[in-house]
């Protein structure tokens, strides 16, 4: 998508240790109009999917889930995280290690909002590792519905996750795929460029 | 506005110890639908202010803030939740105690998003004893920044933070008041019905 990828040049932060920071635009502040052409060009993509509902993690994919949610007509359910030891019977749960914050977490979605009749949509702003996305393919999966599609805004193509994913067969969509950065000349290089 | 009291009463459910829920259209699944009415509602509300920026915190307030910023056509900026110690020179923040989850947490906003420029609509799901709430007004007035407006979605009237804000002088518009319910019978009495 060649305006997120121009947006990206150029207001993304390359910072040491491969971080890109997109919080102008995207996941701290966010820039709606940039998000609903996000949301099209989901639903462009994921057009013969019949989606029932969207799923994503809190707190960064809520945004973009909603915006996108306009063109699918579907509602959008995020997992909450939550550091409870007890997880109750009435939600499907999965751990998921964070890197960032290095410490082990618990996403958890009520039962109530998911069955084996949805075809599932997931949604989130970043793919690197891909441990957030492989808890909700799990959630989603204990519920008994089906993960139609997976739409990202930035994969970070050097890192595992994307790959893991699509070897497991599913449909994963990435806007925009940076396949290397280079922290001292400010450049980015995304993948089919 | 009677469409979101009608839902509250058709979906909402109430649990002892006051707690209302409404995890099934509003804060866990989204009903996107009726985020846009709400969205249009704050508009109308506010449409006087000339709203530069909508700030919101994670997690349930950004679904509501991003559709809402759409009629504003306004950035969305959310505080996130943090547990660090440190807190950097780069940030506002502000403490905050959480009744639910039993223990204080900072919420920051990068100094790069909001400025004495900005005039600010906050924005967020529910208000009852207004701890969050009075953590993002304190961010803004650190910032310098105005406090144009306050939009919430549902307001617990038997709980202080409503008449603390209002007090403070600030425009808050509740979209619906609780003023009393029933875990027992199941009913729920609104502010002016």
């Amino acid at each position: 998508m060649q305006l997120l990828k121009d947006r990206i040049r150029r207001d993304g932060v390359i910072k040491p240790g491969n971080v890109l920071k997109v919080d102008s635009f995207l996941n701290h502040q966010m820039d709606i109009g940039l998000l609903n052409e996000i949301g099209k060009e989901f639903k462009r993509r994921f057009a013969d999917l019949n989606i029932t509902k969207i799923v994503t993690v809190e707190a960064s994919g809520i945004g973009i889930a909603c915006i996108a949610a306009q063109y699918f007509d579907v509602p959008v359910i995020f997992a909450k995280k939550t550091q409870s030891v007890n997880i109750d019977g009435d939600v499907y749960s999965a751990q998921i290690e964070s890197f960032t914050h290095k410490r082990n977490y618990d996403v958890i979605v009520s039962k109530k909002f998911l069955n084996a009749q949805d075809n599932v949509l997931l949604i989130d702003d970043f793919l690197a590792n891909g441990c957030a996305l492989l808890g909700l393919i799990e959630i989603v999966a204990s519920s008994g519905a089906n993960v139609a599609g997976i739409g990202i805004v930035v994969e970070k193509g050097f890192q595992s996750g994307g790959e893991v994913i699509r070897e497991m067969g599913l449909r994963l969509e990435s806007l925009a795929v940076v396949e290397r950065m280079d922290a001292e000349t400010g450049e980015i290089f995304f993948r089919g460029e």
